[in-house]
């Protein structure tokens, strides 16, 4: 079994090893030559050109992506689609957009390309170790390469979802749930260390692994947070977000389904990015110009 | 070891099944009949009323309160104040909010009673084969009897949490997190049942069970749950709360530390309780007035 892998980040580099480790004769790409360097170090090999990534192959070709969704993995769909020959299979196993996949899809199918999004989760770890892979496209393609998918993924850890984009749309739903069990767990610990007692936070988030209802692989990366750095002093309070959460958000507009929980965990977020907030401003102006409240000025 | 049991309902029950297994001498008590016969079927000797229940002790007596939170509970302890001696351990194993079980403390204290509030989590099952136990009150009340939490806790499933009202208090944090986990993955599978696509619910839990991010106790059970009823058309979508979430956000209140998804969770189980909603009348209508849009009349 032969495969390309595109992208040699952190996800697609324990992709491509964890393939290897299962006999998968994987070949790298990246354009970045310091990844693919590094990708060497680990005994992959890589190649400098798409054009010679596609050539190690001799009859049908299985190219996966590992990019950032949006621009870059379009683009390289977009040109994978005039490099590829008709039966070849691309699987996009990055974080895209479901709607971006539906038209990757069509634009593969109308070159007689297969073309499956797979959102894979499980993190770093995962991928090395046995991640958890949902995927959507067409059936027939997707049996012609579950092998792949069932050597990246841990034991039960693939999925087919169902027709093009549902595997996308699925981590989509996946990581907007992720948005919000976070936000919760952060807002607990947040209680924690305004309260009038003295948790030791590794202490806390051991036991509540050890037997109760919220146990959970966040938790145990919460433990092992606090054993490294006990009170997080080491750690600015600042979450970015990469876009799954809000689509989830969106998604739930559109179909008029309350997500309080999942939309006050990406507010949440966007909260820690904003420094001396206007909104802040507005409401301390308004407030000092009805009651004479005191505001603090710069 | 022995050891009286109060209140042997769904929690208390399996507590007492749990010590018996490993060795300790339970009798048990409970203000039913129903619920002692159920506790003698299951092979445990009880007694009908809390004088014979304290007789069974000829030393140092230790009594376990698995009773409903506030009334019953705080009832309770004052009436054991009155027959327990100095020396004697009181644990209550129940929901207790903090508040009360410090006012409990004192009042055992004043008598030279040990007390202890141990927050206990794991639901049934984890109350039979082996719980998550958050213990608060004096370290030398609790060292004597740290063979009892070792005894009911699965391995590393028991902490000492500090002075008196740290257990209940972190299990009432950890109640308000999980009120937000579980909210967060309702409204996950709320937007994959309106979605355009057909995903099979089960499958859906059984593939985030297995290598993802939001691998948890809380998805194993709503695993179950599909795999019992793949759409959930027996159950109505109505959510209690028995009291810690509200607890939770109160002293996040009091703390000034805000806790969105955690209200949101709280607010979203409120809001499956209410039909026809006065908020929902007064909106309806003031968007009639306004926009003349249409309102739903009885």
């Amino acid at each position: 079994m032969k495969l390309a892998m595109i992208g040699l980040g952190k996800m697609g580099l324990n992709l491509s090893l964890n393939l290897k480790d299962h006999e998968v004769d994987v070949v790298g790409f990246d354009v970045s030559e310091e990844a693919r360097m590094n990708a060497n170090r680990k005994g992959m090999q890589t190649e400098d050109s798409l054009e010679k990534l596609l050539r190690v192959f001799d009859k049908q070709k299985v190219v996966m992506l590992s990019t950032p969704a949006g621009e870059i993995t379009n683009t390289l769909v977009k040109e994978l689609c005039e490099k590829l020959n008709p039966g070849d299979i691309l699987i996009d196993s990055g974080n895209s957009y479901f709607k971006d996949s539906l038209e990757n899809y069509e634009r593969a199918k109308k070159k007689e390309i297969g073309f499956l999004d797979c959102g894979t989760s499980g993190g770093m770890d995962g991928a090395r170790n046995g991640a958890c892979l949902m995927i959507g496209g067409d059936k027939e393609i997707f049996q012609q390469v579950e092998g792949v998918f069932e050597k990246l993924g841990c034991e039960k850890g693939y999925l087919y979802t169902g027709r093009a984009g549902s595997g996308h749309y699925l981590k989509m739903v996946h990581n907007g749930i992720e948005y919000g069990m976070m936000q919760a767990i952060g807002e607990g610990f947040d209680i924690l260390q305004a309260s009038d007692f003295e948790f030791d936070f590794e202490e806390v988030a051991s036991i509540w692994n050890h037997g109760s209802v919220i146990r959970s692989w966040l938790m145990e990366l919460a433990e092992e947070s606090f054993v490294k750095d006990p009170k997080l002093d080491n750690i600015k309070g600042v979450v970015d977000a990469s876009g799954e959460g809000k689509w989830t958000i969106e998604e739930a507009l559109r179909l008029n389904i309350p997500v309080p929980a999942i939309a006050s965990a990406l507010f949440a977020r966007n909260t820690t990015k904003i420094d001396d907030s206007f909104s802040a401003k507005v409401v301390a102006t308004m407030r000092h110009g009805f009651g004479g409240h005191d505001v603090s000025e710069k």
